[in-house]
């Protein structure tokens, strides 16, 4: 099959054999694959992942090894999205880790994940998943909206940390990809929210969607001494970039929650005492809930397909992944 | 009066006035005052603040200026602690800013903070601070305790925002002053402590409390990658250092929660990645409630005495700031 992989800080093509699958394992064809920002910091060199990235996807069951008749007969030919957390069970640990006894597989301290770590992803013709990582699609739910399911489910991790609709504002730090699926999560609570970009054509997207945005224009610094400091109740960082949790800090108000949302490689310069000082709480979110990210596809509560930018054929994936890194680009398919 | 201010990253000894009470407002003399790592840090820069150092102190209430005669009977001759925070009502604004609506004051927008913000503190024979601030230190406490109010104060809101005996165990980075106070408390609620220090000789008095201690050897990055990485449900930084959150977060178990007790001056460079990855939350935490602290201290629960290292006479402030940056001290108290 065609696949990409990570080669010299770019994406190469290769050809290689089906992946293998485990007991318990499905083979998925895939339909359509997303770039997230995540991918462009693997080819930095966060993870130093070598394997084929992408962990955004829908796809179509063509195989299930190891289980019943009846099991298979549900699996093949669904279409579906899939979890990226892969753990102990599923990598064929007879004992559980401590995370996955509690049951929080998605901290499982041996997993793999879905073109992150140590698993190859959905920059190819195939992927494999164990089953329990799977979740079917609707069929009113079409592959351009399921392919959102892994970023949307992201996204809806905030409301399983916290009590949103309690908060009387909101600001969405960043106007990207994952920036937008946050603020349509977040507006679908009734809270009013803010969002701060620095690209005038994706604030007026957002726009469209009922939420207000304010334009950043220069450094971030400059909005630190803006007449926002230190006035959001709840703010959410998705700016993908190291000048964020500063910026976050300076505009959660004393006792206030920031959410962080970007994952990015390397350091940044914090001074923390101001987190100490406002008794912030500073959040870390990762991955979410699939069930409750369908269900808002399903139920036609938000609709993503205005976030693609651009639709590449597989075989066109190192043309592609420069182009999502391009100014005013948001979602990036791959379609095999 | 004598006083000290800072002039040029030092402590100056200066003669002024007495300060001035504005109504509702107490005057105290200094009985005894302690030396923070703020203040140390106030010498290097943070706040900018060029008054009279020194929040932490037990005095005994001279004067109160437009009270009734009744409320002047009650203070008058009283020794007292005293919250540091001074809020929009005792500094004469009619409308509450909205912090102090809210009942938050120690996060009043307006305010003044003794000794460290736009307010002269302890350093001096006498310092003012509103009535309300003020609480009654019990026969049964000596200055030597009363003198860890404010410290302890700090220390037990961690309590206040955390319910701590759910945690099986907890690390206290860092084996000074408030570190040792932070573990104490800790330890009251019935949960294992382990401290992670630098000092043998301050880690030794840690464990006469009944705290288990770890020593670090060499810099922070080996501890990060030791068999304590990610294995605490509960983590507070007191180092007091820049490398203390790195290092908190490293040892911060996922979904677990990571308290910062450190303020300082500067940046630090952070890795934020595992924040989002392993879902952490970092927690501010600053001023606690005087009288948790004080009911600690009537109810011999802990004893803070065995971490004062030397008393000098107020007139020694500059050289007793000194000596309180040198290795293996903790409390420094300045006696007027």
């Amino acid at each position: 099959m065609l696949a990409f992989v990570v080669r010299n800080h770019a994406l190469t093509a290769v050809r290689k054999p089906l992946p293998r699958l485990r007991r318990g394992w499905a083979l998925v064809r895939v339909r359509l694959a997303g770039i997230c920002n995540t991918d462009v910091e693997i080819l930095r060199g966060y993870h130093a992942f070598h394997g084929t990235p992408g962990h955004e996807f829908v796809g179509e069951v063509v195989g299930v090894h190891g289980a019943g008749s009846r099991e298979k007969n549900n699996w093949l030919g669904r279409r579906v999205a899939g979890e990226i957390n892969i753990a102990c069970a599923a990598l064929g640990f007879q004992r559980p880790c401590e995370f996955c006894r509690r049951g929080l597989k998605t901290h499982c301290t041996r997993r793999k994940v879905l073109g992150i770590v140590g698993h190859d992803g959905a920059f190819a013709e195939f992927l494999a998943l164990p089953v329990e990582n799977l979740h079917a699609i609707p069929n009113t739910v079409t592959d351009e909206e399921a392919v959102f399911v892994e970023p949307l489910a992201a996204a809806r991790e905030i409301l399983a940390q916290l009590r949103v609709s309690a908060f009387r504002k909101a600001a969405v730090l960043g106007d990207g990809k994952l920036a937008q699926l946050i603020a349509m999560v977040l507006t679908s609570t009734g809270v009013p929210i803010v969002m701060f970009g620095k690209h005038s054509e994706k604030l007026t997207l957002a726009r469209r969607n009922g939420i207000k945005t304010s334009l950043v224009r220069g450094h971030a610094k400059d909005l630190k001494n803006s007449a926002t400091r230190g006035k959001f109740p709840l703010v959410v960082d998705a700016t993908g970039s190291p000048t964020g949790l500063a910026l976050g800090i300076a505009l959660t108000e004393p006792r206030g929650t920031l959410v962080l949302k970007s994952t990015f490689h390397g350091t940044a310069p914090i001074e923390s005492w101001p987190i100490v000082v406002n008794e912030i709480a500073v959040l870390g979110s990762r991955c979410g809930p699939f069930p409750k990210a369908i269900a808002l596809l399903r139920a036609k509560l938000l609709d993503p397909r205005p976030l693609i930018t651009r639709t590449f054929p597989l075989s066109e994936a190192t043309k592609a992944i420069k182009f999502a890194q391009q100014k005013g680009v948001l979602k990036v398919l791959l379609k095999p």
